[in-house]
């Protein structure tokens, strides 16, 4: 695996282009050339810069940017691999150094300084927003824009119910399967089809050096839960958990550029035996992780009671909180239940000390949950949370469709994201089942990209249904090359065509394998509008009285258009 | 194909039972034996009667109670295939009489009566409500029961918002693809999924022989567009239609015992310029033959100038209506528009109508509908059409997934039946691209049987929650069997999970590929609750002050477990 030749490319009729900001703003985009002179479109580009080997890892977009703030040292790094056995990083991927803010270095920093940064400017023109707009959204924290100053290679991209909804992807390996090469093919594989962020969730052994290439290698934020690397510092047993060790950990993944982290620290004491009765108790694996540890020393969360010193560590890195939501609901009996909303209680006061060290932050949301309670889980996270964006699983809208799970909970994800969402966890048809490999992972990020565009058309949001638009107007024209072009999986589409029509010439044919050329509605149509428009008249001239003469006219016409059929 | 061997079967750990009402009434119903001593799960059950030969049809459950109703006379049927060169109909699927009522025999009439017929009966048992309960529903139009006393073969289903959402599957043929046989394949296969109704959308010269074979192997309704058998009839030239020509079809079709026929009567001529500045035009086949005609002729269409006629006949066999929505909008930027308001009025006029002769309707609805535009549809619905049943094509939420549209109208679907449609229609994966084959058939139903299931939780419909309850129940307790067992689709269930532990030692395993032992968040908070169980306490006493002690002894007891994995 030397590069990624399909990583973003292999679209047809596609092409990567960059649109140019002040200095070195430049921001990528792709544009589908469409057929019979029409404009093209584009369209929101995850896919990352092309044709880098993955042993040598990304160009440092953002580097520039970073040190012209003049806010960070260079430092040699904390940590290396505890473990020899473990694969060695390539020397291409390898860093002498890293950065450390000398205080706060983060967006949220400069934002409510005034500062518009170039990563502001860049996400403007990306968003087709006002670059002062962006710095207000993440300035009163209601956006943050995920961009750790060890992870330059990543394009800015913001997360905020003002601007598209984002989706984040899962990878990373477990200790029953997979490897550091499968995982970086499946992060490249994930932004090709529209992943906003990825979050590595390894567990096992290599999980440095796993996230030392998929960070290096990734354009797209990335975020860790990283209670996971220090459980398996303490041979994976909770109760030895101590706070040191975690922020050892927080240090080593700081430095390998770590965007945001899931930190459950809103799982209280307290809440804990709130879960008994549940059906499915604590199905977060970091929330019953603290949950242990919590019970076995029958003191408080450490993570809460340390929470300003991750806040003074993440500042100095500019590394979002994604306030983890331990007590999320595991089934629908326990949905929107006691300890659920507790936590989002402590989620929201956890908000508001983060921002008071201008540290970013961003909260996780259920889960499964039936349709009709989603909207409450919104609105009280707006409420308790003061709008920080809001971060969901699914929600899976039912339990009983295991293998299905990417739609039942696309379900939950459209609608939360319509309420005002900012960013949809994606779920894959394996939930509950095993690891996704890598068609999973496409189904789980389409699925995604349909409930966060769907989301995005449901709020209004400027300039979305533009592609909706152009697809259905290549639908009645006949266009199929547009059609398949301009849709989330073009070669799904393409192949699904030609399993019933596969003759070159039934991509230019005014009918499909659907209805045939007699019974197409949109041919139809167009006959009925063709008809009109060569005798000069409006459709509702048609109408008119008096119109006999002309609809003989037509009978006969008809029949010719029919009979070429 | 002579018998259908995998019709219903094929799910492991289950039984078909049925449930005995009085007389000749039993409920059929699947029960999944589950593990650990936990009770059955009864789950409802469209499969049908198993193991007849397709050439010998289902055996005619119903037609002891249309007997009985001394309603009905026996009579030679009015029209044979006209198509030499069709496939023969099989002898056991012949017929020498079809039944015909002296006057009005619907569902409907007998429920305005008074009357709690055999069919009620079995669909009180069938949804858990009160026989008078579902007669009062039909009675007064919210629901209903389609049921032709020419398919006597079908089990008795309700359309209704105040019982179990219902989904449609389209299966047929069209004249480029599929026989006779694979449809009748395709309808086994979608009932056994759970399809609640079917609609044979058959174009082509076999359309008449396909319906045979359909019909006399089905046990649930069937639907039927009977203008596409009219513009066969007419060599597929939509101005040579005529009223009489219609009729004709729609005896035949009655006589052969389709339960409902959607009928694009609001399709009115002065609506049709109305479409003239939409993106996508008329996109329903039925709306646009008839706009065709319309406009060919410069007449209000003939379903609605004789529509009393078509009610006096269909009142005859009890078929229902389903008034077709021909101006459904068929893109995002065409949604709840004019033509299609226009039309949905009309609708309701002829609801109106169709009652004054106790003809029992449904109005079928979008289509194409952007998230926030979704439950106007459903108010202006039951506003305009007095609450009658409501039946939708998904909607679509987006129109850029092509290759997806089972997901991109599932969202759609389950918002909408929660808003209170009856039945949802089913969209394939092919959508929009070609002709469904097996797997789009399945995949269609099952994304659709997780958005009416979504629904009927969010509706708070009694006993919903017991089928998601106890598969998390399962899951909870690494019951991996019932778990698949309880899936909407075990086969799926247990091939995923398979895919990373196939051996037969992982179903007893206390976690699964995607966590490993060690990061399993079920097992770990059942670790938590056994230790307070085992110490005698409730997890909240573990909490009292005073409790270090019993901490320590959980940390031991807690390294113990973790060292076994």
């Amino acid at each position: 695996m030397e590069s990624s030749p399909d990583n973003g490319s292999g679209f047809a009729n596609s092409e990567k282009v960059y649109i140019n900001g002040s200095g070195s703003v430049r921001v990528p985009a792709r544009r589908i050339h469409l057929e019979n002179g029409e404009p093209p479109m584009y369209v929101y580009d995850t896919s990352g810069p092309q044709g880098h080997s993955v042993r040598e890892g990304l160009p440092s977009l953002r580097r520039p940017w970073i040190e012209a703030r003049g806010d960070v040292q260079e430092v040699a790094p904390s940590h290396s691999p505890e473990n020899p056995d473990a694969p060695e990083i390539p020397h291409g991927l390898k860093r002498e150094t890293v950065l450390r803010g000398k205080d706060n270095v983060t967006q949220m920093h400069y934002a409510r300084r005034g500062t518009i940064t170039p990563e502001m400017e860049f996400l403007a023109i990306r968003e087709n927003v006002e670059p002062e707009f962006v710095r207000s959204e993440v300035a009163r924290g209601r956006a943050i824009i995920p961009a750790n100053i060890n992870h330059p290679e990543s394009e800015p991209m913001i997360i905020g119910r003002n601007f598209l909804v984002k989706i984040n992807a899962n990878i990373g390996n477990s200790v029953v399967t997979s490897s550091i090469d499968e995982e970086v093919e499946k992060l490249h594989w994930a932004v090709k089809w529209g992943a906003d962020t990825a979050m590595d969730l390894s567990t096992g052994s290599d999980i440095h050096e796993t996230r030392e290439w998929i960070i290096r290698n990734s354009p797209v934020p990335i975020g860790t839960v990283p209670i996971y690397q220090a459980l398996e510092k303490v041979g994976g047993v909770a109760e030895d958990l101590n706070f040191d060790i975690f922020m050892e950990t927080l240090v080593e993944q700081a430095e390998q550029g770590v965007d945001y982290f899931t930190i459950h620290a809103g799982v209280l004491l307290r809440y804990i035996p709130l879960t008994a009765q549940r059906v499915t108790g604590i199905v977060s694996r970091g929330g019953s992780i603290m949950a242990k540890w919590c019970l076995a020393h029958h003191e408080e969360n450490f993570l809460y009671t340390h929470f300003r010193d991750i806040c003074e560590l993440m500042k100095r890195y500019d590394i979002s909180f994604s306030l983890g939501d331990g007590l999320r609901p595991g089934a629908i009996a326990d949905a929107n239940d006691a300890p659920q909303f507790a936590e989002l209680e402590t989620q929201g006061e956890l908000t508001g000390i983060a921002w008071e060290y201008d540290v970013q932050v961003m909260n996780e949301g259920p889960g499964h949950i039936p349709m009709h309670l989603i909207k409450e889980n919104v609105d009280r996270q707006m409420d308790l949370c003061s709008e920080a964006p809001f971060y969901t699983l699914g929600p899976l809208t039912t339990d009983i469709a295991p293998g299905y799970d990417h739609i039942t909970s696309a379900i939950g994800a459209a609608m939360i994201g319509w309420y005002g969402t900012a960013m949809l966890c994606y779920v894959t048809p394996k939930e509950h089942l095993g690891l996704p490999n890598r068609q999973d992972v496409k189904d789980g990020v389409i699925a995604y990209k349909i409930a966060a565009h769907a989301a995005d058309l449901a709020k209004g949001h400027p300039g979305a249904q533009a592609w909706d638009d152009a697809i259905s107007k290549a639908r009645f024209e006949f266009r199929w090359e547009d059609q398949f072009n301009l849709s989330l999986d073009p070669d799904t589409a393409r192949k699904f065509h030609d399993e019933t029509l596969p003759a070159a010439g039934a991509k230019l044919a005014h009918f499909c394998s659907m209805c045939g050329p007699q019974f197409c509605s949109m041919k139809i149509t167009q006959d009925v509008r063709e008809y009109a428009e060569r005798k000069g008249l409006e459709v509702d001239e048609a109408l008119d009285a008096g119109m006999e003469e002309k609809a003989e006219e037509f009978r006969q016409k008809g029949r010719e258009i029919y009979q070429e059929a």
